[in-house]
C-alpha cells in the first residue's frame, strides 16, 4: 500500500491511504490519525490500512483525488533521521577530486550521520536558503522507515523492520562542509531541512524491484528539466538497508518511526550521471582539472522520482524550488 | 513551574506539573497528554499549567506522591537533539591531552554534533550496553527545551524562544569515538541514548541563578556515592543557550520541543573536578602521564543533580546504574 500525510494545519498532518497510481486518496483517520500513530502501533493499524487500500483500489470507499502539491512529507516530523553514505563509489570519488586516498575499511564499515528530524520538508514545498554563497546542493538517495529495531540487531534480522520506503532529496550546503568537518562533529549547519516524497510505500509495491534489502530501480533526478543523473539504486550500493540498521542499533535501539536513508546513490557506470551536483563536479576535476557546473541559484528546480517497470511513478516526484529566505 | 512525565506504558508517557519542591505531583491531562502536546502548542497551555502549578503549591488540587523512580525523560522522545560543546576549555584540555593544538576558531565558532532523539532514558532508567570496552562514560550537561525557533535568529532573540531547562547525561562510548570521528561524518554509535533529569523546569524557578542564557549553579556529579565534580555550569560557558540556539538556526528553523544541549560542563578551576571521567583522565595524563581512573563498569552508579542557593534539589537527580545489554 501507499501512504501519505495531507497537510491541514496541524504539525503532523493527516493520514491518507493512496491508489497504486497516485490519482486517488482516503483518510485513515478511522485507522489512525497520523502516520506516527500508525508507525506506533503498526501491528494493529496495518491490516486496517491494508483493508482501506484495496477498498480504495476497487473504488469501495469514499475517496478524493490525490494533489501532491497538499502533501507533507509522509513522516513531517520524526524522532530519528540517520542516514548512510551508502554507494561507496561515491566517497572514493569525493575523495579522489581532492587527491585523497579512501581508508580501506570505508568498504566494510558503513559511514553515516545524524540529521535533524523537527522538521521534514514536503516534497513540492520551496527549500529556502539564506546564501546562494553556501553551495547549495541536492542529493538523490532511498530510505526506509523502521519499526521499533531492538539494540544489536544483526543485518538479517535488520530487513523484517522495514516498514515503508520512501524517496529523499538531502539538501547540502557544499561550501559550509569542509569548515564544520574540520571541526570534527560532524554536519550540522551544513545539512538543513531534508524533503522526502509524497508517499510512503510498502515493500511489496516493489514487486521483484525489491530484494529485501535494496531498490532495484533507477532513480531518476532532473535539474529544471534536464536530467542530471538516473543510476540504478540497487546497484553498487555497498551497504544495504539491512547492513545500514544493524550499524545503527550497534549501541542503541530504533523507535518506531525511525528513517535510515542510502546517502546520495551513485553507480560506477559513469553515464548514467549523478544524483547531486556535487559529484558532476567531482568528475569534471577529475577530467577537465576543475569543476564546470555551478550550484544551486535561486529559481532553479530539482525533482527526484523513481517509476516502475511499467514507467509509472513509485512514489510521485519530490519538486522543489530553491528560494532565498526572507 | 516544574514539568515531569509519569510513565503510563505508552511511548510518550502523562504530563504532570510537579511541587517546587518534588514531593507532590498532580496530572495536567486535562491541559495538554504530554509535555511535546503542550510544547506544540505552548502559547494555549502554559497558562493552565501555571494555574495548575499554583493550585498544587497551595494546596488547592489533587495531587499524589512524585516518585521520579516512575518519572520517564521529560520528553521521552523529541524530534531534535542538538548537542554543544560549549565549555571550550573542557575542549582544549582534550586535544593538550593528546598532544594537539587547538584552532582559535573554536572559541568564535561553536561546536555542536546531532544526536539521536527517538530514546531519551529515564532518569533512574537503567544505563544499557553490550560491552565495557567501549569505555562508558557520563557527561554531565544542562539543556533546554525551545519553542518554534525562526531561521537566522540571532543570539539575543534565541533567549526568548527557551521555554524550560532540564540536566542532562550525554553517556558516551570513548573508545569507538577516536575511529568514528576518524570518519569525518561525526558521532554515532558513540553517542548513545540520552538521560535527562526527572523534571524539567521554566527559567523563573531558578530566580537569579538565571541570567536569561546561563545558569549560574554548580553541577553536582558523582560516580558510587563518591564525589566526581561541581563545576559551575555559568562559568567558562564560551557560547551561552542564546549562542547555540542562534548556531543551530543558521541553516534550519528549529520546532517547538528542540532540545539545546551545553556540552559537558567543565571548570578551569579543576579544584571542582569533571562531569566526565574523560576529562579527568585527561587532567591524570596531563599531570601523571598517564589516565589512572578507569571507564565505567557494569553495576556503576551515576549521578547528576543540581540545588539551588537554599541546597534543595531543582531537577531531580538523573540515577543511573550501568548495565550489561541481555
Amino acid at each position: 500500500m501507499k501512504l501519505a500525510t495531507l497537510a491541514d494545519g496541524s504539525r503532523d498532518g493527516r493520514l491518507l491511504v493512496v491508489s497504486r497510481d497516485l490519482s486517488r486518496a482516503a483518510y485513515a483517520a478511522g485507522i489512525a490519525p497520523t502516520l506516527q500513530a500508525a508507525l506506533d502501533d503498526w501491528k494493529r493499524a496495518a491490516p486496517g490500512l491494508v483493508t482501506l487500500a484495496r477498498a480504495l483500489e476497487a473504488g469501495r470507499t469514499e475517496s478524493f483525488a490525490f494533489d501532491p502539491a497538499r502533501a507533507l512529507s509522509p513522516l513531517p516530523r520524526a524522532h530519528h533521521w540517520v542516514d548512510g553514505s551508502a554507494y561507496v563509489n561515491h566517497v572514493e570519488l569525493v575523495r579522489k577530486a581532492r587527491g585523497a586516498t579512501m581508508p580501506e575499511s570505508f568498504w566494510t564499515d558503513p559511514l553515516v550521520y545524524q540529521g535533524g528530524s523537527d522538521d521534514l520538508l514536503p516534497p513540492m514545498g520551496d527549500a529556502v536558503f539564506a546564501s546562494e554563497d553556501w553551495g547549495i546542493d541536492l542529493e538523490g538517495e532511498v530510505a526506509v522507515i523502521t519499526d521499533d529495531v531492538p539494540m544489536g540487531t544483526d543485518a538479517q534480522a535488520a530487513r523484517t523492520h522495514i516498514i515503508l520506503l520512501m524517496l529523499v532529496n538531502d539538501w547540502s550546503l557544499r561550501n559550509l562542509i569542509p569548515d564544520e568537518l574540520a571541526k570534527g562533529f560532524g554536519f550540522y549547519q551544513s545539512k538543513p531541512a531534508t524533503a522526502f516524497s509524497p508517499v510512503a510505500v510498502t515493500p511489496d509495491e516493489l514487486g521483484k524491484a525489491w530484494d529485501g534489502a535494496k531498490v532495484q530501480l533507477p532513480l531518476v533526478v532532473h535539474l529544471n528539466d534536464a536530467l542530471l543523473g538516473r543510476p540504478n539504486a540497487g546497484k553498487d550500493m555497498t551497504f544495504d538497508f539491512g547492513q545500514l540498521i544493524a550499524h545503527a542499533t550497534k549501541t542503541r535501539k530504533l523507535g518506531a518511526g525511525s528513517i535510515v536513508g542510502s546517502g546520495t546513490v551513485s553507480n560506477r557506470d559513469r553515464s548514467l550521471g549523478s544524483t547531486c551536483l556535487a559529484e558532476r563536479r567531482m568528475l569534471e576535476t577529475i577530467e577537465q582539472g576543475r569543476p564546470v557546473t555551478p550550484f544551486l541559484s535561486f529559481g532553479d528546480r530539482v525533482r527526484v522520482e523513481m517509476f516502475d517497470a511499467a514507467g509509472h511513478s513509485i512514489f510521485g516526484a519530490i519538486d522543489q524550488r530553491v528560494v532565498k529566505a526572507a
